[in-house]
């Protein structure tokens, strides 16, 4: 099975979590593009009501063209279901997100939710998060400040760049700086650290938001849960 | 003593810790304002060199109009001396800050200080931190979740509104939630509580960050010191 069969298969198996009336988060990146397809052909066959918000512009676009309703978190500020993708996933389900630099919105959608499904194939399941760079939204004027406490964290940061070599932005015009851990033994602790930098917006650790994480492998869908 | 005339006096005494060569942050605020012209006219007359950094816009813009040279936190990025007001003070030094809505700049300049010295009148000195509103940054988005949030923690919170009815935004076009805490009798678990919240920027508890406050009184100036 390639990587692009693993995604679609375990995005349709997350669609059979929503049901009639539910409001519902749609996530952001590969494999949650690919739940949102699922998720709108799904509607038009059976014809459930569902209402969604989206964790970013191009999800928003792409529910509304496949005919689903998408509100704003102000009109919809409870979900009842979250479905998102991780960068990795630990033994404990906790996650690293932030690779496409929409963890902020991310969180907030999470937070919002009363449960959270992760989506992945099983290249993303870890024993130890952190060989996956940690991304941190950061103000811009505290950039020198948060790359120095950082680096005094030993946590090896670096500016996220475009390939053009001009600053990455996120949608809420911040810069996104991402450590190179190697090894998060403690994310706890490492969360708690980067939070207390003065600076940090947000960070990619996801701990404890979910309690289910379907996995697409060669043997179909497996599940995660604790 | 009137309120102005007291000011005027602590700004005064804040000038006597600044030294040629040092790199000065400048507040933000009545008291900070009076610093920055006091500042102005030592460094006029005694011609020492300073550089400055400054906690916002204004501030900068009066510091140049005064003949300092003023840098941004890029170019200049640790500072020996950050003077700037405070809304509150209580006995273990600890601070609210962003009346004016400047805190997380403020709290930016101010870590990015070795010594962070406060200039308040003697109203500002308070049993209990809590009676003046605490202030938090909130990313526009997470608004109900943040709200939401605060109202469980129990900390009564208002959004800040312009006085024509419209959104206060701050200089990183954010919301600004005003709590109306009373008494906030642990400051510690109050500022990890509102900073564990999603969509949380900063807040305006400076809880350790001062070790020398200037109280301006009816006897002239007197030092709290920890």
């Amino acid at each position: 099975m390639t990587q692009d069969e693993a995604k679609a298969l375990v995005a349709k198996r997350a669609v059979e979590f929503v049901e009639g009336g539910m409001r519902v988060g749609l996530g952001t990146g590969s494999t949650a593009t690919m739940f949102i397809r699922a998720l709108g052909e799904h509607v038009k066959q059976t014809g459930i009501k569902i209402r969604c918000v989206a964790s970013s512009d191009a999800s928003a676009k792409l529910g509304k063209e496949l005919g689903l309703e998408v509100l704003t978190l102000a009109e919809l500020p409870e979900l009842d279901l979250y479905i998102d993708g991780a960068d990795e996933v630990d033994p404990q389900l906790n996650l690293i997100k932030g690779g496409g630099g929409a963890m902020l919105r991310e969180k907030i959608v999470a937070s919002s939710s009363k449960r959270f499904i992760v989506v992945v194939d099983h290249t993303k399941v870890v024993p130890v998060l952190g060989k996956f760079p940690l991304p941190l939204e950061v103000i811009k004027m505290a950039l020198p400040l948060v790359l120095f406490g950082l680096n005094k964290l030993a946590l090896n940061p670096k500016q996220r760049k475009r390939p053009d070599g001009s600053d990455y932005l996120t949608d809420e015009n911040n810069f996104v700086v991402d450590c190179f851990c190697t090894a998060i033994t403690d994310p706890a602790k490492t969360a708690s650290d980067v939070r207390n930098l003065v600076g940090v917006v947000e960070h990619g650790l996801f701990l404890g938001m979910t309690n289910l994480v379907l996995v697409a492998g060669d043997n179909g869908v497996t599940e995660m849960t604790r």
